[in-house]
């Protein structure tokens, strides 16, 4: 074990979520990272919750630029009415600006309530995606080759993979 | 009581309302706030009108920038007109931006004119909402934890919660 | 009079307008100002007009920036064609970041042009937005009381006050 | 003739036009300056042609930033399709923020080519609302009152003026 | 062959695509690049992978300020439901904002799923909108003057040239 190792800076990861969800989407992404090679080693979760998902931009933006992540993930859900879709497209466009602003990735999780009308499969959409994109994020900081070697392989998180286009 | 430690400096919350709106939903904030602990000790409310929810972004932005406040809860009602769903959108995006550019949460309290038709249901949408959105202010800069706790729970402003996913 | 005071810098307030709106917002705006306490004593105004609504925003950020107006008054009326409700938007949202990047209010005075089948009633509307609007401003600089008496109150440029919800 | 006072800082107009469009908009825009008063005298004009319509912002930003134009003419065609639309909105948004980022004005000239379905009636609107827009941007560099004497008056590029609202 | 000319600094251009998409539309535009004069010689090729394309923006801005790119090409899918297509406008809107942020081209190749329902028409669309935007980066870089040659043109990628308006 590297424990001694502590004095060295280690990477933060942020994790950011909110109470509006009806799913711990944060613990999810939080467990997934857990389960990441160098978990508390080579780096650290930071986490945070926040009303709902169109406070998630600038909470994104202070994890990065006053608590030092690299990157963030960021987790919501927005409802199924059409304001609710509004919304959500306000708090995509904050989640953009606040990537650019910090020059660093926020991978926006976004799960739509009305993505599934089963709750069961609505949990797993909520489940895989959350842990997906936490994997997607320790990738991008840790290990890009696996993203490039993905590329154009119609990757997805939450639903199965729509694997690439297959000619007849 | 502490009020002889007036000269610690206090923090300040930010509240911003308008003329447009159809009730007073700056008092309603302003009445939680005088409702939480260390309301005048350790934290003062400092209000401004503007004439309608476009000009809130911008009175929020000088609240933090030019007189110093720490979070600022911005309240308005767009109208039921398609032309108020575009403007709420507009100025749904400007507070997004002033959160962004001043690294500072605004939380946007709006009331949808047209979210009940019963004018009694509609104050209590008013009067719920802005005060759960001051309480959440205050909890995000003095009791994160709260937020925390109740991550994926499902939590509402203005109507009921809605609670977490439950599975048959 | 205070004529003599003449050394004193004097705030300025800006008027900016079309040449593509069928009625002559800039100069209802102009005569309101005309009519506030301590015109061209206290305040002046300057004015500018540039082609279409979607040259409001850079020229009102120059008012605000080059010529030192303490706040605008941005003028314009959209068409009626869908291509025109779009144009709007993006015009709105120039005006709102024009705002953000000046801290500095800008209000925005949009007539629709289908808001009346009624030539006459339209004159009416563009004639009081126009004059209530340059009221606000002078309000916003001078008289902020004046505002945040009427909170919550539904006050509206254009029609007739909506006035606060009123229940049975 | 004043050529020898090539010395003297000419004024530069930048138009930036694209191999999308099918139609040469940036030749008629400067042909159109060729005509104004000063051509080559007290202004000249700087050129550069991008792939599509979402290229301008960028292109006029540098237009204005590195090669030193005072006002930029960024002329484009946005296809029929509603992709073509959203892409048309994401350009002109773009060519908002150029202006406000550099404080300059930039004339967006948009011609849709589902305006007309009478290609003749459409080279007319291309050449017209080119060469009109060519003309405000002198204007607003050199003789801002002909604006200013226009204001409200229902002024049109690319199809007749609509002209002021009348009475009956 | 120049290639003892290592030593100068050669220009760099930024690929960026997705794991999402269905197509590895990054070895399309690496190809093209591959067969452009002066390829690893008076430029070179820099690529990444991102998640799916509302990462490329931020991806394509570090491509362009960490890693000295002076264009970059940035590829993406965008599925055919409703979402998709909101999704698609934030993920343009950010590669809008990043180019005006760097002062730099980013030029944005998006190919959607529901352009054609027959998989061999869409690789083809897939193949060639990739690689002629890749022409025209490195057109804009080292030759403008083919840009400047079809001003006008209708000239399409993914697709055949529309061509210029003709008229009877």
């Amino acid at each position: 074990m590297a424990k001694h190792k502590k004095s060295a800076k280690k990477v933060r990861i942020g994790v950011v979520d909110t109470m509006f969800a009806r799913y711990d989407m944060g613990a999810a992404a939080r467990f997934e990272l857990s389960q990441c090679p160098g978990y508390d080693e080579k780096f650290t979760v930071i986490s945070q919750t926040v009303p709902g998902f169109k406070d998630l931009a600038v909470a994104a933006k202070n994890l990065i630029e006053r608590d030092g992540c690299s990157i963030v993930v960021a987790l919501g859900m927005p409802g199924s009415a059409p304001i609710d879709k509004q919304c959500a497209h306000e708090a995509a466009l904050g989640i953009m600006q606040a990537q650019l602003l910090t020059s660093t990735p926020i991978l926006e999780v976004f799960v739509h309530e009305d993505e599934s009308s089963d709750p069961e499969e609505l949990v797993s959409v909520f489940e895989n995606r959350s842990r997906k994109h936490a994997r997607n994020a320790y990738w991008m900081l840790f290990e890009p080759e696996q993203l490039s070697q993905r590329a154009g392989q119609g990757i997805r998180q939450g639903f199965d993979d729509a694997g690439p286009l297959s000619l007849p």
